[in-house]
């Protein structure tokens, strides 16, 4: 982990009516919000926004940490029980181990507000060098969980050999275990 | 999502005691009598008795989704570690996708009473146009699990193109949507 | 399940730096010394210190498994999200079928304690007559999943065909149904 080394954050929307033009796009925009109060590191972000296809998904994935060197990549969209819900599929498919711990708080924290967060399908896994996080496409449910669960990002992408990433405390309370802080 | 139409429940009970007579089926009656306190919408069921036989309970449950056109099947029994449990590896079996929450919240539901159901292999999945759902097979443990769940599943039979179910309030407060609700 | 007779427990330390002697293993001890508290029923322990090599994890927890006849198998370390952390890799590998509930309670356990809990990939699964549970590397965090989740280890171990463990209320309040009591 190198302090000071600029975080690439990718972020990638799975809408068929966002990407199509029919609505617009609020929930790319919700987790740039989140990264822009929550980071005290440098950092830079690059946005995708495609169509619920698992082929399209998953090679904006495989770019966005292969070309543009993420460390992480939050998507949004995508992780329903409908037909067209792929964004699991996709994310499993360009990961090489899964993290099913973020699967499983990501739905005990949506439960706390609405019983059908049962239906997400919302996993985690890593690619490499980076993170892959489903978010719900919800902009309300995104910061819920962010405001939760991004707590354990920054440890996570040391350990997975990224840039060291700090967070204002008031918005996230970031946690290493003592031997891994720099700060 | 169809108002007034009927939904077809399937109730599959995995036991090879009570599919050979040794002792009654009291699970099986028990998802029933839920439902039928439960549900304000038209309804049928189809029940089945089979033995723990993986290669049983999936033509049972390929019978229930294909031919009897089952929106929900509920199955009983045959989900702990022996190696006569079969029923979760029947599911997948026949599943094109898994939604693991619905196993998750299971279990957190029965570990408030026993620390046993950490045991549980239960899991959910849809097959085509149905959603299949793993219940354990105590009569107590169904009637704690489903007061709970079953609050998702009219929107996800509604995600998965099924008729319109709803429910009793007192009894099962469903939750869709402001933008999925038709009553 | 036989009452009297004597269980066998395998602890596998994985773990470069301790199997390299660059430091000492806390983490089997700690275990042992939870084993010689919780216990009432006559055991025995084999421990194994091996590195974070797939291959070699495997070939051990095969070894507990198959030539030590022992009836649980709790590892310890190489569940974290680093590329040298592979112990749930070679638990599912050998296992015949998995128990997801450990993984979701363990997880669920430490996340009381430290957000990044949610990183650990922790698993548990049945070979032959074999429960395998993977711990973390921590001693105290070994210890609070202990305190809870070994609750469930002796009738785990009655269900796939092991001798009768009894414990220590005081310690673990391990749980039964009561059809499947002995004492």
């Amino acid at each position: 982990m190198s302090v000071g080394e600029t975080c690439n954050f990718g972020v990638l929307t799975a809408s068929d009516r966002a990407s199509s033009g029919e609505y617009e796009d609020l929930s790319g925009p919700a987790i740039e919000e989140f990264l822009s109060q929550a980071l005290t590191s440098p950092w830079k972000i690059c946005r995708r926004l495609v169509a619920d296809e698992q082929s399209i998904i998953e090679d904006a994935l495989k770019s966005l940490s292969d070309d543009e060197n993420c460390s992480v990549i939050i998507t949004t969209g995508g992780t329903g029980p409908a037909p067209r819900d792929v964004t699991p599929e996709a994310t499993e498919a360009v990961c090489e181990r899964l993290l099913p711990g973020f699967g499983e708080q990501m739905r005990a924290i949506s439960l706390r507000h609405v019983p059908t967060a049962v239906l997400s399908r919302q996993t985690a896994g890593i690619r490499g060098s980076t993170l892959i996080l489903n978010l719900p496409g919800s902009p309300r449910s995104i910061r819920e969980i962010l405001d939760e669960i991004f707590a354990a990002v920054p440890y996570c992408v040391d350990l997975i050999g990224g840039p060291y990433i700090t967070t204002d405390s008031k918005i996230v309370d970031s946690f290493r275990p003592p031997h891994a802080r720099r700060d």
